[in-house]
């Protein structure tokens, strides 16, 4: 950006969505009497109450998806794609953006304390699903008065909370974008999650989950995780691009060091991460998307057929985490019911993380997308919506 | 295999290669007084002494390439390659097959203790290049009455080493036969390297390299290495024919342990190889492979071209770890100097570990092309081996 550009500060707030009189019950198994989700907004909900967009973030992100916090070096994790006159142009949308259940950026989540033992919750956490997230969102689109979505966006573990929420609740929007994502992750994918959650938990740090209690933290599997992980985001013709075999320093003599420059670049990420995210919540997030399998349900749909709710389904072509053949399932799948789909593949070199990358024709597909006129919605709806007014 | 079929047993020898009188120096710097090679052999060498195939493994391989040891589950890790009428037929070739240097299999490598201080080498162990395995191999296959290979044969990290042996000493061999392997890692497969060896080093049991002396061992770093790069060695449909998304157990219930199959073999994996393989010779093996870069040297060439030396390249088409690319660039930079190069990638899907099993096509051309007519020798060359009868 140019250093004459605004910069637009916004906040991240709070808001407690469940408590002992309304508590959350847990897919799986478990009850929770106090949330919390952090959230952001940008843009103004209109007296319609009918331009909210929710995003959905993936496995490491947070609420604060676009414009800036006060002293942020850089802007939210997704400001190519939010903000005025942007492809979710925040001058016609309300924007809103939450941190996950079970997550540490504001959200309750399994290192945050469990009040009826005043420690933290660590494993004891519930199982989580991707229902639970949806719930949540629901639960805190309305607490902003909001009871229908223009759309539902997200990309990777955001664009399969956009796919369930689609699928379980049609009703709440009348588009969902979801990018570089998957309906089933493959055994490979699995793999890879197993193995950096292999690394969190028998790292001697771990304390089967207490670490905060012994005032520790399993860095070096979290870290590891984390690098092992980024090669998957990123294409191998992307590394090349940007690194290919070049040495750290001048005077390259081989040892076990950083020698080149991708494993300083490797290193960093790692070293970074451990200082923004929690290795329990990690754990948690990975899983739920390991078991994220809506079509295996035959009666999956049963909601959503007939509903003429919009799909726009978008891969990258360098993406080896949830490539096309990923994206390409979930098309077949909504096709089949009959549900109005568009989708396409963008030709991109960076990989799974090109969905967090400034490709304009990626931005303005999704611009174009949600410009669409909406379905007419029920009239019941609109009566209800009046009332508000 | 079937019952009826004989057992031909076979042992791992060991001979001191290197000593006082004869020490090894190594290319960067370094020097080792006591240097002892693990080695094998199947089939007879002959009267001409010209029926010798030289056999390198690759990271995690050892001596025992075929047959059987007393007492063995399995037979060697190339036994569908290597025995009685097989592709390289020990009824034919006069078969060697030695354990790397620096390896923990029977060579000298950097557990082993180092005799000046009575106490493992560790990280003192002089840091390794593939022209000093080239140098091993040279030595040892001179010591077995061999002055001339029909052929070196090796898959993935051995097949750099062949590929090295071929440049720098074309006088050695007739053939080299170069499967799954490459000439210059990307940056992807540095970084996928330096992962694993970050969890080595930075498990807490590592004690920078000390660990026998503290006798213990980075088990957790090691396996977690293993896993991650057992996952780059199989092909995302390799793993999803044989795991698919099936539960481990018949009453899946999320959670955090070993719920798909998937994490069970790779927990098997890992479990498997600390038991056989040395952190430290994982972080030695692995560097060599990160800076092997024959043709970035102008003159890599110099030597073999003209000389007839016969190559053969082989592929898999679904290996992303060291992939056709990998192997065309071979073929490439042979072919501008004139050099007889065949080149073949075989469909198969099983990723860069399909060098390891029986797959007809694979195994036929390696077996036609072992039995082409070699070049004829120099006469010299005859002359000198004539003086050995």
């Amino acid at each position: 950006m140019t250093s004459a550009e605004p910069r637009t500060l916004v906040e991240t707030k709070r808001i407690r969505l469940f408590d002992r009189t309304r508590p959350l019950d847990f897919v799986h198994g478990g009850r929770l009497e106090e949330v919390t989700v952090a959230y952001e907004t940008y843009g103004t909900l209109n007296k319609a109450r009918d331009n909210a967009v929710y995003i959905c973030h993936a496995l490491t992100g947070d609420a604060h998806a676009a414009l800036w916090h006060e002293g942020d070096a850089r802007p939210g994790w997704w400001d190519v794609m939010i903000g005025p006159g942007k492809a979710i142009d925040t001058n016609r949308w309300f924007v809103i953006s939450s941190n996950l259940l079970g997550g540490c950026r504001g959200t309750t989540g399994p290192s945050d304390l469990d009040p009826a033992t005043g420690e933290p919750y660590g494993l004891d956490f519930p199982l989580l699903d991707m229902h639970d997230f949806v719930t949540v969102h629901r639960t805190l689109m309305r607490a902003l008065g909001v009871d229908h979505l223009h759309a539902a966006v997200g990309g990777s573990l955001g664009g399969m909370q956009v796919l369930d929420w689609s699928l379980t609740h049609p009703g709440d929007m009348d588009q969902a974008v979801v990018v570089a994502s998957s309906s089933r992750l493959t055994a490979q994918n699995i793999a890879f999650s197993a193995v950096g959650r292999e690394a969190i938990m028998r790292d001697e740090n771990f304390h089967d989950g207490r670490f905060v209690v012994e005032g520790t933290s399993p860095d070096v599997g979290l870290a590891v995780a984390r690098m092992m992980a980024h090669i998957t985001y990123t294409s191998e013709e992307g590394f090349e691009e940007k690194f290919a075999r070049r040495p750290q320093h001048d005077d390259r003599r081989p040892g076990f060091g950083v020698d080149f420059a991708v494993e300083s670049y490797l290193d960093h990420q790692g070293a970074v991460f451990v200082n923004r995210f929690d290795a329990l919540s990690y754990l948690y997030l990975t899983r739920v998307m390991d078991y994220f399998d809506p079509f295996a349900d035959p009666t999956a749909m049963d909601a959503v057929a007939g509903t003429g709710l919009k799909y726009l389904v978008m891969s990258f072509d360098s993406d080896w985490r949830f490539g096309t053949a990923h994206s390409r399932r979930i098309v077949r799948q909504l096709q089949s019911r009959g549900l109005p789909v568009s989708f396409r593949e963008i030709r991109a070199p960076w990989g799974h993380d090109s969905f967090l990358l400034p490709i304009g024709p990626y931005l303005d597909t999704v611009r174009a997308f949600l410009e669409q006129p909406t379905r007419p919605r029920p009239s019941i709806h609109r009566h209800r919506l009046g009332r508000h007014r």
